[in-house]
């Protein structure tokens, strides 16, 4: 049937396609059938919803679709009924434990792209990966595949360094300072990153209270094409869209299947032309990888990875038993990597790992000779360059170059948990300390989050300061200071186990 | 929040719960969050939409969640977000391979038919069974929980028997001539059948055409107790929801995990109290199951399932290389079965099939002796007492006894297909027959169909009718005929392969 596009004005999440009953009817249509709109070049897919909402010879499409698809209100579409799709044979392959070739896989990417395949065939597909894997043709055949069906930048500056941490450790920062340290040698890193999904705050959350990080593609490439590095939100992109479909799927089963974790990185990376990745692996209680043995495992498959898609990759097997540095939350943060910047100086465990990432990286550049890279990057930090570096990217970005980090708001309403008793403190619990910042409001009120006075190791007397909770309102605070009495964030040793409650 | 409900006219095959803007974000609530509504002892959880078409302190419900919970408008509900449901956790066990306990998989089957879990979970729950398996103590434990989270007959006659055809076979109206025989005999018969789901015509469908199928729980009951049978439509009653939303994500992926398929079918039999059941497997090309070893196995299950739930039940092995009968189609089939009762005679593929089936019945119900269920059946049949049961069955099910086979209205646009040159008949594609009767508007078009004039094994000359395809409209009969000269119906010996579809 030919029909009159009319906007919805809503969000559901899916691709709703709204059908007045009788045309319903007419072209035997069901709620949550399959259907495809064509005008002109474009072709989009979505799922039936019956409505009076709409009126016979018109198509209700919600407004997310009709933005993304620029169709125009009134515009004539062509809807017909789809079968079945191709792809979900090959998923069914996978299913059945078979391997699949490129050409099946491509074919389920540009489905889930298409959005032929909706939760249902997506979760299958994310469940067979889970129980039945990817050998590396497969993962490879996908990060291209993901890479493909989205942008690609193509940046006129040689070699392009790229820097991914797995996530999971809280306070992670540090390629707010790798980032700028990088670009300083005269290296070109343009550095994407996401929002926090289950942390307190991403590095995108992070470099958005000190500038702009949604930006165009073409933007990115002017920028870094001038100063040679930047740090912007991925998720503006239209890099590898098939991960951001499949996350969902991901997310509401709490799996990663490892296949679809390499591929879901590294075609992100592809897409940006990167030829020199760096890949942080933090490693400890309460993070994405636990052990070592497991760290050097997914290493190996990085770098295997890299080699089928011409990356040059290393991998950093880190420390993520605790937070990093002494804040989490955005704002916190932002303040706390803004202070290392400006006076080169700062908490052992992000100054370390930051110099350590950063030097790994100029290595690999080739600007720095084999083992040097570590005192170089050192020298770009102490020296300030790296704070230029930084000027420059927040003001290239739409900032302020000139923000000092007292500048950066922080939330006023405050609660302070001080040492039920003096010992050493034995254990900062990583997800405890995630719980109480997202309770707190991060990462979406920026000034959320959570200031440590300690780290393991340390000596406290009974009465000392532990952490400070920051958060924008009352309610929030008062969540989160619930959320930190239940949890055991910190522990000291020769404290009594049960009262850990009530500190 | 508290919110006012609305009523939206929208179908959309899933729980959506429509938010305003505003709301949505004072409660951080995102498209496609999981919500739990509550009202006095109602709770119901679905997907928020976020839209303007609701008011800031509205919440809006479609039409089928809004009459099924017996919502009314302007009445007050709680909405509240709500985290992952506990189920996903047994839902990942199975992915792990691990064997789930009896209350893991109740929470699953609870929160299935609680619309806590959704298209991705459904789907990875039903994508973990068909790699994983279930063994029989899950099986058993899912069939029981299938059927307590839904409604239970209590029926005050034993013993209640019941049969059940696995589908695939066209023309499969057998089932209308063995409950009348059955309940003829003096046994309890409380018959729910299916609507087609891929056939051109399930029971349901085939009885619709003389009497009402869509019945109450406790008319059933009432019936049943007064005349010992009913032929009714399953899908009416609230057995075993859970089957009917996971049947979604089985169709969409085309799979059909044993397990399920078990427990699909037992629950519906558990849940009407049947304590005696025959499952039918018709073995051939084309149908569901296509040999007789893999027949035989799911005969040990059915039988072995049995044991646990406390049924007794036999399986028989039928023969399904090709139609039952001449007809294919609701109205076709309803005249072939009433023709058959009226006269007590008809094709052997349907006679031989009927009193074959509802002599082991007899046998099971102890009121034939072993050996002589068969004889019994066909005595019941020639001499009109169950055509008698069936005027009883079509009187109080609310349609007219004295419905004669002419008086069954049969689609009036028709095409023959004849022998393109002389022959014995060796094959009939039931998927190609299934098909064309599909084609030409079956199931929904009562009238549309097949009458097939030959069977495999008759001689035929050039130009001999082969079967008629029945439409009720002059566009469904061409889009039959296309069908059919693209398929291969009928296979003629001699006849030039190449030619078969200019037949």
């Amino acid at each position: 049937m030919r029909a009159k596009v009319r906007l919805l004005d809503l969000y559901s999440g899916r691709y709703a396609v709204f059908l007045n009953p009788k045309d319903a009817e007419e072209v035997k249509l069901h709620p949550d059938d399959l259907v495809r709109l064509e005008s002109g070049k474009k072709t989009v897919f979505g799922s039936v919803v019956i409505s009076t909402l709409v009126e016979k010879g018109e198509v209700g499409l919600s407004r997310d679709v009709f933005k993304l698809h620029s169709f125009s209100e009134g515009e004539t579409v062509l809807v017909s009924p789809t079968g079945t799709p191709e792809s979900v044979r090959y998923i069914k392959k996978k299913m059945q434990g078979k391997k699949l070739r490129k050409v099946e896989i491509e074919s389920i990417v540009k489905d889930i792209v298409d959005r032929k395949l909706r939760d249902i065939e997506i979760s299958s597909f994310v469940t067979s990966l889970e129980i039945n894997g990817l050998d590396m043709d497969e993962i490879a055949a996908l990060t291209i595949a993901m890479a493909e069906t989205g942008d690609m930048l193509d940046i006129d500056r040689k070699p392009i360094m790229d820097v991914h941490s797995i996530g999971g450790v809280p306070g992670n920062k540090t390629n707010v300072l790798v980032v700028p340290i990088v670009a300083a040698a005269g290296l070109t890193i343009p550095k994407t990153s996401s929002r926090a999904i289950t942390s307190a705050a991403g590095t995108a959350d992070v470099v958005e209270v000190l500038t702009n990080v949604t930006l165009e593609l073409d933007e990115i490439k002017r920028i870094v094409e001038k100063i040679g590095g930047c740090l912007v939100w991925g998720g503006a992109l239209n890099l590898a869209p098939a991960d951001d479909i499949t996350i969902k799927a991901e997310r509401a089963l709490s799996v990663d299947p490892r296949g679809l974790m390499l591929a879901s990185i590294m075609s992100k990376k592809y897409a940006m032309g990167s030829q020199y990745v760096l890949i942080d692996i933090p490693t400890g209680k309460g993070v994405k990888v636990e052990s070592v043995d497991e760290a050097r495992s997914l290493a190996r498959d990085f770098i295997e990875l890299g080699k089928r898609l011409g990356q040059y990759i290393e991998v950093a097997i880190t420390y993520g038993g605790q937070p990093i540095g002494h804040t989490v939350g955005p704002a916190l943060e932002a303040r706390e990597a803004m202070e290392a910047l400006i006076t080169g100086r700062g908490p052992g465990s992000l100054i370390e790992k930051a110099v350590g990432l950063a030097g790994i990286l100029l290595e690999m550049g080739g600007v720095a000779s084999q083992g040097m890279g570590r005192r170089m990057a050192k020298e770009i930090l102490e020296s300030g360059k790296a704070y230029e570096k930084m000027r420059e990217i927040i003001e290239e970005q739409g900032g302020n170059p000139d923000v000092k980090p007292d500048d950066i708001a922080i939330g006023d309403k405050t609660y302070t948990f001080t040492a039920p008793s003096g010992g050493y403190v034995t254990f900062i619990d990583n997800r405890a300390i995630t719980g109480i910042a997202r309770a707190a409001g991060a990462p979406e009120d920026k000034g959320a989050g959570i200031e440590l006075y300690v780290k393991v190791g340390e000596k406290v007397k009974e009465g000392d300061p532990l952490f400070t909770v920051h958060a924008e309102t009352e309610a929030r605070l008062d969540h989160a200071i619930v959320f930190a009495r239940r949890s055991e964030p910190i522990r000291i040793e020769g404290m009594v186990l049960q009262r850990i409650g009530n500190i």
